[in-house]
């Protein structure tokens, strides 16, 4: 036990939750609590002696009004789909989780407002469907959308496909019901689209991994939903030009541009390889490729528009290639070669993952600087640089060979990590920082900057009880 | 002089700030001063020793660090176009004007990366020039934009005429340097579309009126340029109606959307009677009307889609009569009435203005009640709500015979912030809160809210000394 560990967690202050949230709120099996433990990739597992699962903001507000009065620290957690450490518990076994996976209500949804309120603990997927049965879209998209909750989406500002036009979760957002420190409810669940009345402080709990507060419900904004819709897949020689037909679609199309994604000849052929029942979306293979989505309100005519640019690409010398998805199942063998870039490439060895992000005239720079560094370091590795082109965020895997793992990861992350920074990037483009990025982020940021969120810290969480340890270091640890 | 009211301001201080700023930089004769201690409407005015002049970051860091020292606080000011009295000092004759209009530099632009990073002074307009003269839009605009200053438009999260479409100024930034209240400063000026890399520290300063820090600098978003644009003006029967065509038009046009503005029948013909050059778009009167604007980045074809929607709009019955602008001057015509309506009602009495907002599907009642108040308790008053409908957010400006100013004033805006506020609305859409809505607000939020605001202004300014009295009342007023 080192001298931060908190005090183990008193039993009478579970009790007292047992009987505030009834048998069904309180989970304490070991074998029922796994689960809770757990990261995404279960490469990770934290300690809880128990989990609670309130399903009212009642309750919320009443089991952190005991853990405050007690000095028990919570981890909230919704989906548990995040892949950063910071909706599991570390490995104390004194941090009590706190799932608002009960918490699954649509409170509201208006069309005419373009709005809907919504729960914690409710599917990404499900907002995206009862949008969709009113006419509108929830535009908030990624792989997890299953089974990732809106809580989480909340914490981590979450990021996805959808981002070159609708923004990351943040942008999404009009009002928040948030259960503060010490179990008071804030609500800020107001659905208006300006409302210049002092400091914004729903922006504090967005992408703060619920350590200044736990958010219990959301209001959200919605969108026209579009009426047509065109996706395009081209093969290119790399990621400068990929740059100039993103210049060029910007230029061109630029409003109604959905999705701008950028992958590499070596991973869609492991896609087409790995991945049942995918197939090339091009006769021939190509070093590079982008798969791009146009959608807009009007009624159709978009196919011409597409057209129209990828005619002008192909005048420029841009593109070696590229075809037009003529129906929805070419359209969904081209996602799920996109959204199969982990599970096609972890046949070839062990993925090291990352999530950086850099001006985006300084993507090229980026490849070509981490392919000659692995080239000359660790060749025995294979770069995969792939994802979100248009929002200056890729997802940099490295396929490494098992055995050596352990000894390459912190060595390719570190210099992956400089190069970002050199660059004026940032280490964490959407998946946060949790417990796991924690120690790289302060390496490389000012003090200041974590002085100020230390002071945000202290100013809504004075005792520290909102998942301690995640984001910023707990003072003892002097970090 | 009250309990709360701080020193005088020692002369040593003054003199040592002329020393760091050199002669240019601090002016102290009254007259020189005048413009700096009066509002926009020259109905307000305050009282300072002196206004202090930096031309760099290292300027305003260095008196900062000044007034820290001796305790002395300071106001920020840019363009001081402010309508909320935020930026001019209180009567105190005890608080030094900063004022960042030596500021003005671009420190750079960047078409492919659509980022631009501008000093705190340069002037709305400039930076939309600069913008479009590398063919990219900044889309902030409003009435001001000749002479307010960026580092108002982030102190008070501007708004204007294109929010429907581009978001609020707070939307649109992407990074910021800040002079804390210390004087250290904060280099936060990154240009990435996405960082989840802790708190996101920029959105404390945004909106926060000059009292959590100075922003020297600022990151903004960059938009493709539209090269087509439409405009249309549409004679309707009421607000309920209004939004029968935004719904229809969000359907059919979503994305293109980049303004959508209500007048009254007063309002336009006022315009029409008092403004030189204007003419009535329509050949008739309407008691209400829209000025709709489309853009989109294609080269054509906008017309044809515009008089589609249209076409519906007439078909559905939502439209009395309407005309689409033939020429740059039939738009600029149309634009000047929306703009000129303060200026053209001005002429019939005491204008008392607001800036509210309310849940967009709320707009009809809002305008009934008020109506129906002022026809039952102030019938010398005409009431003239007009402004951005697309947001929910309207100027109810109430035209007033200027003998009866004084007492109705009070009246109009206390029933106005009571129906706002029932209706789930905002006393503040984009003009903030300033000294002037400061009570009005917090008579209407719970003081919850206060106190989160209250401790991250502690957390960031414990001494208190950036535009204080400003969104907060100081401790000692008890408010």
């Amino acid at each position: 036990m080192s001298a931060f560990d908190p005090p183990p967690v008193p039993a009478s202050v579970l009790e007292r939750c047992r009987a505030v949230l009834g048998p069904a709120g309180l989970v304490d099996d070991p074998q029922s609590i796994e689960p809770y433990v757990t990261d995404f990739w279960r490469q990770h597992r934290g300690r809880t002696p128990a989990v609670l699962r309130p399903s009212s903001t009642e309750e919320v507000a009443a089991v952190v009004r005991l853990a405050a009065e007690a000095g028990v620290p919570l981890v909230p957690q919704a989906g548990n789909t995040g892949l950063v450490r910071g909706g599991i518990p570390d490995e104390s076994g004194r941090q009590v989780v706190l799932s608002l996976e009960r918490m699954t209500r649509i409170r509201e949804i208006d069309p005419r407002g373009e709005h809907i309120v919504v729960e914690a603990g409710c599917v990404l997927e499900t907002v995206q469907q009862k949008a969709a049965a009113i006419g509108r879209l929830f535009p908030l998209a990624l792989g997890a959308q299953g089974s990732c909750r809106i809580g989480g989406n909340l914490g981590t500002n979450a990021g996805g496909v959808n981002v070159v036009r609708y923004g990351m979760m943040r942008d999404l957002v009009l009002g928040l019901e948030v259960v503060l420190a010490d179990g008071r409810v804030w609500d800020g669940l107001r659905t208006l689209r300006k409302d210049n009345t002092g400091y914004d402080l729903k922006q504090l709990f967005i992408g703060s991994e619920g350590t200044l507060g736990i958010v219990t419900a959301a209001a959200l904004r919605l969108f026209p939903a579009p009426r047509d819709r065109r996706t395009c897949w081209l093969g290119i020689d790399g990621p400068a030009v990929a740059l100039d037909v993103f210049e060029l679609f910007r230029a061109e199309t630029g409003e109604v541009i959905s999705s701008f994604e950028l992958l590499t000849g070596f991973g869609v052929e492991a896609a087409c390889a790995h991945l049942p029942g995918v197939r090339r979306p091009l006769a021939e293979p190509h070093p590079w490729h982008l798969l791009i989505e146009l959608a807009w309100t009007f009624e159709d005519g978009l196919a011409e528009k597409l057209d129209a640019v990828l005619e002008r690409a192909i005048e420029m010398g841009l593109v070696r290639d590229g075809t037009r998805a003529e129906s929805e199942a070419q359209r969904a063998n081209m996602w799920r070669i996109r959204e199969g870039q982990s599970e096609a490439t972890r046949h070839m060895g062990f993925i090291v993952r990352s999530d950086v992000t850099v001006p985006i005239g300084r993507i090229p720079e980026l490849v070509e600087r981490m392919a000659a560094w692995v080239a000359a370091n660790a060749p025995e590795v294979t770069l995969i640089p792939f994802g979100h082109l248009g929002d200056g965020n890729l997802h940099f895997n490295f396929v490494t060979p098992p055995e050596r793992v352990d000894t390459l990861k912190p060595l390719l992350l570190e210099r992956l990590y400089d190069e970002v920074t050199a660059l004026g990037g940032s280490i964490s483009a959407e998946h946060g920082i949790g417990r796991m990025k924690r120690e790289a982020l302060w390496r490389r940021r000012p003090p200041l900057e974590q002085e100020l969120m230390r002071r945000i810290k202290k100013a809504l969480d004075p005792q520290g009880i909102l998942n301690p340890g995640v984001i910023l270091a707990e003072p003892e640890e002097g970090l």
